[in-house]
């Protein structure tokens, strides 16, 4: 029987792939194969082209890489053609067995956040019937408004086995603006980062982690400790490898013992691989580039975790 | 010659219809009259009836508002179906001559921000090809994760004449554990506040008023002044009249001596206002319900702003 808590179920698929890596999934025109932009003048050949491109990433990494995190907005550029993709990449993905994290960002309170939860994690009610929108894995949230907006979507993620990731420390300079202003009990997102460890305390799988995770940026290392140490049992997803300045070395620092807590994310640095194939067309570019740029960063990072004592297996 | 700049084509239309109300469009199945219900059995069927409902309500107001304020997560929550709706809801309150607020609450950074915003406010380009997607006329957006998140949609604004409303301080009790909580310089989202009065000095329109607006919930009137204060040439986007427990009196505390600076917000209220119309079909009753519940809130607001000096006409 599989698990159906989130956290055991990405630690089942990071033992399964033997990779941390989640792979973004931004299809901005801009990144795909020429090829696949032939033809290609509206919103809806332009979302179909998106998605095209994105299964090509998914079929090249299913096999090494536990999860995909599609970014929302590059799919709400094409309108409702877009989020039509979203729904068919995001079906594509967990056919191929890989989770689903929704790059969102949504954050509201009541009724209008848990229409969001419905619609990204869980079920909509329409009459007698209760329909699945998106049905991803997980998803991730803003805090500002405090923990009324994380409720509604932590009761749909516990009662289908769902997960969510929660900003805490941005990878961008600017963060310092408002998650790093100074209270008398630590910075901003230090505060959120003692929310979000009480709020994941009762809801821990059998792997010890919770389905609440954060989102701390590899560009602050510094702050990793701290980071780990108030949220000990919180998986942190961490953005800001290659093209952001973070650097492989710095991510063991994120990492608990266990060789667990911690998913970097990436994802021109992987979904651009085409770029450094050769031959064939170009969904077996997308396809094979994705895979070997997949291989190649898992590998950048194995040596300085096993230096650290932290890789897994 | 219309005005082009946000701010000064919201007071206009404040001036057109003598009231300064936002009609929220929140169009929760659960909402809507039973008789547009009936044949909804899927997504698609029951995006449709939330988008005739949204019309009967633009219809009933678009000459007794200023603009609407459709929720995005209730368009959401039906799919692609729904995004669609949303399209066809903003186009038809924009030709209806409302301004159209997308309550969205949109935040990330980069070319993530960039595609929100050309979404939302801007054109998407596909080729050589300019084309808009939401065209609404302003967006909410998050500032957890600082100015960087706010410049992309800023760069939009500016260019096409459209608005952007930032969550300062909310109308939810837990607020304070993120915003209110304290800092050397004030509460942060007092600094985000002046964050919003630093972006805006350099983009106001004719009539004094910014592109950058802020919003800051009725049910926290002691917050008021301070907000008034911090933001004085920023527009604030007022919810919580009713339902959330604001009181019609406090409404004058975040409005400027002109009688213009703050738009109250109201979803229910007015949207609902079909349960109070006895004949005729169930669209009739959304457009007279909503028309005649619109103008029992501008009379409501009348008596305290004019009571304060600041009832405008």
């Amino acid at each position: 029987m599989p698990a159906t808590h989130f956290a055991d179920r990405l630690v089942e698929r990071i033992d399964a792939t033997r990779s941390l890596l989640v792979v973004g999934l931004d299809p901005e025109l801009g990144q795909l194969p020429p090829e696949l932009l032939d033809g290609v003048d509206d919103l809806a050949s332009a979302a179909a082209a998106a998605a095209r491109f994105c299964r090509g990433v998914i079929d090249g990494v299913a096999d090494v890489a536990p999860a995909v995190k599609p970014q929302s907005a590059f799919f709400e550029a094409f309108g409702a053609a877009g989020l039509h993709a979203l729904e068919e990449v995001t079906a594509h993905a967990r056919a191929a067995g890989l989770l689903v994290i929704e790059d969102a960002k949504r954050g509201d309170i009541g009724s209008t956040m848990a229409a969001y939860a419905a619609a990204a994690l869980g079920r909509v009610r329409i009459g007698d019937r209760e329909l699945p929108v998106h049905d991803a894995d997980a998803v991730t949230l803003s805090p500002y408004l405090g923990p009324e907006s994380l409720q509604p979507m932590l009761d749909v993620a516990d009662a289908h086995g769902k997960g969510l990731f929660v900003l805490v420390r941005t990878s961008n300079p600017g963060s310092a603006r408002v998650q790093g202003l100074q209270t008398p009990d630590g910075r901003v997102f230090e505060q959120v980062a003692r929310l979000l460890d009480e709020l994941g305390a009762k809801r821990r799988g059998r792997g010890g982690y919770a389905n609440v995770g954060a989102v701390a940026g590899l560009t602050y290392p510094d702050d990793a400790r701290a980071l780990r140490a108030l949220m000990p049992r919180t998986f942190l997803l961490v953005p800001g490898l290659g093209p952001q300045g973070g650097a492989p070395e710095d991510f063991p620092l994120f990492v608990n013992d266990d060789g667990l807590g911690a998913v970097p994310a990436a994802s021109r640095a992987v979904a651009g691989g085409w770029r450094e194939q050769a031959g064939g067309d170009a969904e077996q570019r997308v396809r094979d580039g994705a895979r070997a740029a997949a291989l190649s960063l898992t590998e950048q990072l194995r040596g300085p975790l096993a230096r650290a004592g932290k890789w897994r297996w």
